[in-house]
Parts: structure tokens; sequence; C-alpha cells
């Protein structure tokens, strides 16, 4: 049985053995496996087994992300996860981009379906089919709409878990509007959403914006999108929002009548956080050399309480004081056979926010030791303040992470002017700012240039402030019509 | 647009035709339409569209049985939806059972896949090939999971709304255990869980039965199910919980070392309750022919208040009296254009359990017009006991839906002593109850004779309590071994 690996009897011997400082994507593959976010066993390719410890957070993170949707006017549904094939060849733009990424149903049973079917990559031809049942009038207007899903890729390139697998879960919320004003308005929401969940909760910087023309979503008029900063330099796409072609409001004749009684076709846009692909960056940018930080809110446990010697009375303690935290997070007393410096570099490697060890000597002092995993720091503390210190670590925890992270950016992007200035930047693992010609057509072939000659790419331009350009594009000289950002990605 | 139907604007003007209480099952098919519960028009056959409404309160189920499953030390997991042909293939009658119904998928975009790969029927063949990656000593024992997932049949049959679909929502959990007694224990266990679950919070009266050997879930060595009883006699399959064949720990190899340092093969159970397929139950059974009525901790929406006039001053009101229930329970204000009647009828219909009436009358009088939908009775309270009222509906609400549910099963189990006496009960709506020769394979052919003659089934043996026979199998005349309950279901 030398395969065997991971088992709850073994975990524990195991050392977290890359330091996230020197070779984080090391780190990151090593995390995955040693913290048991996921086993990547299961024996069809680019498919893996989310484990408990990652989907207790992910659970969390729904429940947040869903919570602020609803409060927000969006109402949940479930769709069919099978999209006939007539359905996404309504809009070419959109099943071009799809096509080659698509898994399809055939048969069922031993019957060949008449039509095949589609395992969903993302379901626009699915709401939008039947928003056209329950739109009619103005007043339907805004229509907000989401759904938690899992979604399916046959995507070619490496997997990578987390970030880059064929069937990962996000949220899509599909809305219905009656102006392209009101479907700016909510891309500005989708955008305050972001910074209201991504940033200020789960504590992970981005910058939202605008993709170039020739990175848009298949079937989106146009394309925003926040990107997070690995420590290696490189960035990751995460929530992305679109206005959606008014060809898909078209083909699936979604109308309505508007105030003068007119009929129009509505307006869509559409938001997309994958939530496992956050949970990757919560991994990446909160961990540090001696494994996973988590923000309280969505930690998967808060508190683990190590009793350092196994002497009968300090178990009763740990007990009784599990009793007290229960009331105030979620806590577990650790009574593996370890010993108490295995259970540290555990639980540290997991990233509890809280700590509590529990031994004879502070016992009789009546005090406790504890670890808060943000700070990284040791104290002690009277007994009777315990209930009181972890609702100050709740409270502080979350944002202690996202200030450490928001360092991250700090000095970051660097102002280039050329390609040679551009290419130390993204080699020092920065995200370089330049002029540039175009981010519509005629752009795409400056930003080839870049790829091919710096393997980085433009991300386009920034969302949340108009910046005025002056000088001339890095790659071909002409006037820049743009400020865009340059960085590399996965 | 004369085939759009169900819109927010014209919801209200169709009041529910058909009474529960004359035609049960026309009942249901127009109350899932017009409480916008689904809408069947998705285009692909057997497919539908999960509403607010519906999944509203399916959420709400999921994380009161993921609390409890969590709380017995089960933990959370998403495994993979796609399951290669060979891990079906493993356990013979799991196969068997399940390749008529599956789903194929065969390409990804244009290629042709190695291996067709399944959309999970059911996710025994994924759990279990990786258990033996986790489980090693006595220690890791018992081994506790769940999911919550979507599962695909090609169900051949005629699929009804939220019963029967080729697309459902449930949650499977799957343990490994020691020894056959604990592996017994979790199934006691797994009918407490319904008992909590099912009846106590959802409401929903049920047996528990041991089916015969001929009515085993594929794969499993025994099986058990709560069975629930519709207004029109029929039984609804509810969870199910099962001994799992030790064929699949052999073909998964799933082996762990006992305390003697003894190699061994883990017994395996697992435990399924279908949220979608409860839900329905839950609209059925607590139904009546003013529409639906929920129990409050599962309620879409627990409180909504109708301003009876639009009178500027009772806006003011009903949305003051919005912010006070704000803090105890989900609630909305009907602001739209229709009249107090259509109101009253829409919300009644739509099963929230308590409705706040504000008119001018009552605020001269600081009184408040309060309707409670599980007694379907209006009271005049004081507007200063509002809060302590909307406590005591909460606290009440789901036991009165029970008591009244529970009185379903009352009487309905009737002694028969032939096929005669069957009949007749059966025809009434009822149960019947009586000596069978064998529930093992012997049983099979007059099991089939009972379904030929009258078309109900043997739902097998009751297992909350040993019941002996006396007498003769109801069939064969021969000397009864079991007591069996004998039932139509759908």
């Amino acid at each position: 049985m030398t395969e065997k690996k991971d088992t709850k009897q073994n975990r524990n011997s195991k050392e977290l053995l890359t330091k996230r400082s020197e070779d984080f994507s090391a780190w990151f593959s090593e995390i995955v496996q040693k913290a048991e976010l996921a086993d990547m066993r299961y024996n069809v390719k680019g498919f893996l087994v989310f484990q408990p410890w990652s989907v207790f957070s992910m659970e969390k993170m729904y429940d947040i992300y869903e919570e602020v949707l609803q409060k927000k006017g969006h109402k949940p549904y479930y769709f069919p996860t099978l999209i006939p094939e007539k359905n996404l060849k309504k809009e070419s733009s959109h099943l071009g981009g799809f096509t080659p990424e698509v898994f399809w149903v055939t048969h069922g049973g031993e019957t060949e379906l008449d039509e095949k079917l589609a395992l969903r990559p993302t379901s626009e031809t699915v709401f939008y089919q039947m928003f056209k049942y329950w739109i009619r009038s103005y007043k339907d207007l805004p229509f907000k709409t989401y759904q938690r899903a899992n979604v399916f890729r046959y995507d070619t390139k490496a997997t990578r878990p987390f970030l880059r697998g064929r069937e990962f879960y996000w949220i899509e919320a599909h809305c219905a509007h009656a102006s392209l004003q009101d479907a700016e308005k909510q891309v500005k929401e989708d955008m305050e959403t972001t910074e209201e969940v991504m940033h200020q909760i789960f504590g992970l910087p981005f910058i939202f914006f605008e993709r170039p023309s020739w990175d848009k979503f298949p079937g989106a008029a146009r394309t925003f999108a926040a990107d997070v900063l690995n420590p290696d330099g490189r960035v990751v796409q995460q929530p992305s929002t679109h206005f959606i072609s008014n060809e898909f409001s078209r083909a699936f004749d979604i109308r309505f009548k508007n105030k003068d009684e007119q009929e129009d076709y509505v307006y869509i846009t559409c938001y997309g956080p994958a939530i496992s692909r956050i949970f990757a960056s919560i991994a990446i940018v909160h961990g540090d050399d001696k494994g996973l930080r988590f923000p309280w809110k969505i930690a998967p446990l808060q508190v683990v309480i190590v009793p350092v010697s196994d002497d009968e009375k300090v178990v009763k303690k740990a007990k009784m004081l599990e009793e007290t935290v229960k009331k105030i997070a979620s806590v577990e007393v650790d009574l593996s056979e370890k010993s108490a410096g295995e259970k540290f570099n555990y639980w540290e490697m997991k990233g509890v926010p809280v700590r509590i060890d529990v031994g004879l000597k502070d016992m009789a002092s009546k005090n406790i030791t504890v670890f808060r995993r943000d700070l990284n720091k040791k104290e002690i503390i009277s007994e009777k303040s315990l209930t009181g210190y972890i609702k100050k670590v709740a409270d502080e925890c979350g944002k202690n992470l996202r200030e450490q992270a928001d360092k991250l950016f700090e000095g970051k992007i660097k102002n280039v002017k050329n390609l040679e200035e551009m290419k130390k930047v993204i080699k020092d693992g920065g995200i370089a700012r330049c002029g540039f010609c175009s981010v519509g057509k005629d752009g795409e072939k400056c930003a080839g240039v870049i790829e091919k000659e710096i393997g980085a790419e433009v991300r386009g331009t920034r969302l949340d402030e108009k910046e005025k350009p002056n000088g001339e594009c890095v790659v071909c000289g002409e006037e820049a019509k743009e400020i865009v950002y340059v960085a590399r990605s996965y």
C-alpha cells in the first residue's frame, strides 16, 4: 500500500518543504496536497476532488457572495446543465469561442440523442432562452438572476488545481435591462460588489480593467475583469462582467414594451465570480512560508485548541475551553497522537486564525497562550479575557491580511516608455503601465509584439479612473490613445 | 407575444383553479406553474428551470440538512460530475442498474474521447475510487463524507416536475466503516437524521421500510427507504440508505488495518436525500385548496406586508413595519398595482406563513390585522405585540403543519387478509398491511401478482419496529414469514 498518501494518520508527519518566498509555484502545488485542499488522483484528466478543507471555505464564500447578490435584487435559480447545440449556435461568436472546449453528450443509455447536448461551459444561452418567457414590460426590468453552478471546459492547456480545471465552481449572474444606461449602472454595481466581497471580505486587492477588443468574452460587446496579482508577478483574472452583445437579445427574441408602449430588445449584462479560482487567490495571496492563512469569515475552522500534554487535566481543560469558544466560533480540539510541535506546525500550515495552547503551567496561573496566524504572534492572555480576545481577532484578522495583501500592489506598477523598460519591469515581477495606440482592432498587432517579445499581455484600460495618455504607443510609436497595463498571466 | 406567460406583471391575475381536495394531481401541476416553482419550457426533454420560489426554499433545506450531517461528523466534498465507464463497470449490478439511464459524454470539442464518460447518476464509483487513498487504518474509520450535487438520469418514464426529472438535486453521504455493526449503527443514525430533518423540521411524516430484495438500489446489499404518503394514496420514496455491497470495497480495493494489525475491507453505507424531490413532498403534503404552505424555517419568504390602500400614510406605515419585521424574519412589502383581494389570494397561494394587512382603520386604533397561513386564521393584534406574535408563529407554524400532516397517515394503514380486501384498501387511497411469504428472492413472484392485479407494490418490511407475522401470505397462502406494506407509487 505504498501509494497511499495523505490519510489522517500520516498527514501530520509531512511538513511543508517549500518556502513560498522562494518558489511560490512549487509552494502552491505542495500546499494543495499537504493542506488537503484537493486530490489530483481522480482518474479523469483535468478533474479533481475538492476536499473538505477547501469546500468548507468555498461554501462560506458562496454564502457571502449570494447574500450580497440577493441584497442587490438578484434572485437564485437552478438552470439545466445541458445545452442543446442549437442554443449555442444562435450567437455566432459565442459558439465560435466555446465550441473547441465543450464536452458533448451524445447518448442516453444505448440511444443516440436526436441532438447533441453540451455540458454548460457558461449559461448565457440557457438563461436567455428563458428570459423571453419572463420579461414583457419595462416594469419587469431590471430582471436580475443568478445561479451557483459547476461548469465544464474541455481546456487543452495544462490544468492547475483551482486555477484552471475542466470542471469548476462559480456563480453566474445574468441581468436584463431596459437601456444601455441601466446596463452601465449594472457594470458599476458589479464592480462595487467585487470590491465589497473580493477586497473587503476576502482581502484580495485587484485592478478592474476593460479588456482590449481582442480579449473579450465570446459573445460580449465589452468585457471588464478584475486582475489579482500573484507574488510571482503574474496576474489571475477573477470576477469579470460583460455587456453581452445585442445579438443575444435578438437571437433569443427578448423583447419588452417600454414606457412609450414601444417594443424594444433588452440590454444584457452578466457577472461571474469563479469561487474555486478565487479560493486559489486566497491561498496564494494570503499564504506565507508556513502555509495558508484565512480571513476569519471564510476560514474552514476558526479556532483550534491544542493540549500540549496528554495529562488528563489538560485534556479536560481543553474540552471546557471548547465549550466556551463554540458559542462564538467554529472550534476543534486536536487530540491526535502527535507532539505539540507537530500540531503547531500542522495547524499553522492549515491556516487556522487562532490557536489556543493548553498546558499545566498556564492553567496554574489562569492564563492562556494564544497564537494568531494573521500576525504570527504568540500572546499570553488571562483566561477570562478569552472570548473578548477571539472577538478582537475575528474583527482584525481579515483587515490585517487585506492590508498585507494591498502592499503586494505597492510599487509593482511601473511606468515604461519602451519595450526594453517593459521587459525589465515584467522580469522583476511587475506590471508595466504605458501609452498604447489602440485597444480596438488596430492595436492587436502591437499587443502581439508584446506577447511575442516579452511573453506578457495587454490587460486593458483601467476602469476605476479615466487615464489620459500623452506620448506614443510603446510598440509602434504612433500617437497613444490609451494607457494600458501589461502583465504576465497564466 | 401571446405565448408569454407567468411574468411578474400578469402572475397575479391568475387564480388557482383546481382544488387540491378534488384533484390533487392537477392541483400540483398547476401550483408548480402559478407559484412559479419551476418552468417546464426549457428545450431539452425532461429538464426544467427551478425558479426562485423553490430555490430559496431548497437552499434552506440544503443548509438544514448539511448542518445536521456536519454535526454528525460528515465532511463536505465536491467530486467530479464525470465518471469514466471503467469505474461504472467495476461493480456489475451497479452498472447493470444504471447503464440504461446514463447520459454519455463522448467528445471534447471536436475530439472523440479515449473513453466515454458518464454524467453521474449517483457517485458510488466516484467516492469509492478515492476512499482507497484516504483510508489506511481503523483510526481513519468511520470515514464520513457527503456532497451536495446535481445528478442525471436518462429516465425513460414520464417526467414530473420535482418528483421525476432527468437532472435533480440531492445530497449523497457516503461512509466507510470498520465492521458490519458500525455500518448498522450508521443506518440507524441515517434514520434518526431523517426523523430529525424530514419529520421534525420539514413536517413530513414517513415510514422507513427495508425494501424487498428485488427492489434494492443497484449495488446495494440491503436498501432502506422512507416512504411519504401523498393525498391520493400514492407513496413517494424519499431519503434512502443502503448497505453497499462488499463487492464495491473489493472492486475499489478499500482496505484498512484493523486493531489486530490485520488487513480488512471496509463496510460502506450511503444515504441520499433528494432535495428537489423532498420539495415536492413539502408542496404536496402541506398544500391546501388555496395553494402552498411552508414550515417557517424553509419558507422562501416568511412575512409579507400588504397595504390595503395606496394611501401615502398606509404605504409609509407598511415600510415602517418592514423595518421592524426585518430584524427577525425575511419580509417584503407588496407594492404592486393589484387590488388588496388579489394580493391576499396571491400570497396565500405562494404559502407565505404570515401576512400583515395595513389599513387606515387599524392604524387609528394602533392595531394590526395578521393572517397566518398554517391555520388560515385572521387575527387582530396590537401593534406593539407584533414582534412577539411573529416569533410565536415562527415557533408554532412548522409544528402545526406537521401535526396536520401526521393525520394523513392516521387510519390509512389497514390490515388485509386477501387480495380482494387489498384491492379495496388501495382503491380507497390506503396502504395495505398483510402477511407475506418472503421478501427474499422467493417472494418476487407473489409481489408480481400484486403488481399485476392491483397495480400496487410491496414496499417492504417496517424498520422502526419488528413485526411478527402470523397466518398466511396474502397471495400464495404459504406460511407468512414477514409483514409487508403494499401501496401504489409513481
